[in-house]
């Protein structure tokens, strides 16, 4: 039976919902507030779930120090106190909704850890709305 | 793959545990203090999860402004400042535990989201006492 | 310079906001859903300070056991699962707002610990609506 | 003796720290990440303290309904999924960090409930970070 | 379908991470400050998930009395305020990481609970560091 | 009027309670579970409050960033994965516990932190005991 090791940490970012091939009525029609020009932001809180076997030598699934370190370069650093919409390459022409950027966090942390461990994000965009990717 | 998305939500309500087959001896043996006759209560966190496929045009698995309204109008408006027991057909002859809370807000909430979401129902009586419902 | 300790606890109860002074629609629209007759609930979380100097001899202000042991002798046995409108003395011509119940939790603790002390009580009644007694 | 209401809200917006007084080389040195042109976001967590006599009529030292309201009115339409330096009248020439944040609040809602009652400003910009304004 | 139940609770201990079978400086490498010879400590959350069907009599799938009660007499008094290397018969040989500890933790409740509810165990070291297991 | 500003940190550290005034029974009588001799540990939360002008150039009483590298390089180098009985000069001869912990705090950071702000120190030992100093 295998384990599963959390690790949180979090950033602040401005973002912006809209969908360019839509007019304005139509943006504002399905994300409301989110769809205001000059942006608004969250404390995002992100949960990386990292699940394999206990190696026996050191009693860890994952050495922490290792995937906070992760988490850090390639996360943080992308994302925390940047505008989603125009400071990434990532959501360029991607909308940065919770579901999106959860799934981008995990296309990115998919390539720096090892295949043997399964990765599962959970990011909270609001203490009261959260995702998770992927669910099987 | 498939992403989940989570809301959560809040009521406040009185309910007691008992079960009428049973005199007041065996109440008071299964249920204890929660089986006082006058009622005590609890507020009640709820988090209902909906899984699903992100819709390309939105980034949104489910709008979460409608799960958001749904719920207050299915859930909250029915239990909150509610006693379970006495002022709601759901537990009138159903013991209101969080387990049976639980499956009722799930029965309701299935019919009104689309049965392509698969949903889940956590439901907190206490930070140090929760449920989940539905597990496969 | 003294130092304050603080003592978490929390106990569950059914309360109603009602003044018998009043006809009911007097009372529902100065206290709304909570003069529901049935009556509602609430986790309430309780948190009491102590002021005073650290002895020397043990470095404590006020050993945490004793106080936890009073918080429980004399709030969480009268109180827990309780409905505090028809279970308790105190809240029988009182209105038991979150207001009233901290002013109540103080007289009795007042009385169970060295004047030399002071004292202060925080309760919640929600997460998002709580009070503080005494101001100065 | 006088009690201490509490009540929490919250909103999420854009900002950026910047003093057009000076370079960019120097708003790097006093502001770093926040001075992102593009700005970056928030979940900005509010509560506001309300101080004053118990009304033995209701037990209330202000009716939090009413007080939620006001705070809904007054802080949450006017700065929830904003940009805080592009939006907003406060912010066009008060640089929006947390304490300017918390005093522009106490200065709205100050106009906005009796002077009989003492109010003070709790601003949380993120779990770490935090002000109260005033400190007498 | 069945339904999950989790109880809270906490211990608080001193442990070291040290293999034995290697040298200081390697044990450095893999552990960092959590090698420090003379332990240090934490505070941690445990939840425990019991998952089973719902009895129709009580309401319950397990009653959180008698669960409460069976973490605190084989848990809590076995690893609160203990150190978990020196104190202890389960660490003697076995590294107390959160991933062991964990193990340990479902091993001595799988005895206690029946086998047909399944189990699982979280076990927070930090607030940003947890494990669960067992994953399937 | 002026404003506090509050910066949250923490530290996990092993620690023992005992006065080498007393033999063992006084002691197991003053502290309890806190005078194993083999150490137990806690994740301790520290909020250390500033108070002083808001500066109107930056906006700042404090630069949470100064703050938060002061707090790290006193106070968390200091403790963090510490035996505060054996890895610490404070404790030597003082008993570490919150209070004398709370108060060494803020000994050391008055000493960084220009006399002209005021500060207060909260440390929280678990999430349900924790001390303020100093109180005026």
């Amino acid at each position: 039976m295998r384990t599963a090791v959390f690790r949180k940490a979090n950033f602040n970012s401005a973002h912006r919902l809209n969908n360019p091939l839509f007019d304005e009525k139509t943006n504002d029609e399905l994300f409301g507030l989110c769809n205001n020009p000059n942006y608004h932001g969250h404390n995002y809180d992100l949960i990386v779930k990292v699940v394999g076997e206990v190696d026996p030598v050191t009693g860890y699934v994952f050495d922490m120090k290792i995937l906070s370190d992760i988490i850090k370069d390639e996360i943080i650093e992308r994302f925390d106190h940047k505008n989603l919409n125009l400071d990434t390459i990532e959501f360029k022409t991607l909308i940065p909704t919770a579901e999106n950027i959860a799934r981008v966090i995990y296309d990115i942390l998919r390539l720096k850890i090892d295949s043997k461990f399964e990765i599962e994000i959970t990011l909270y965009e609001t203490p009261r709305n959260y995702v998770v990717y992927p669910i099987k």
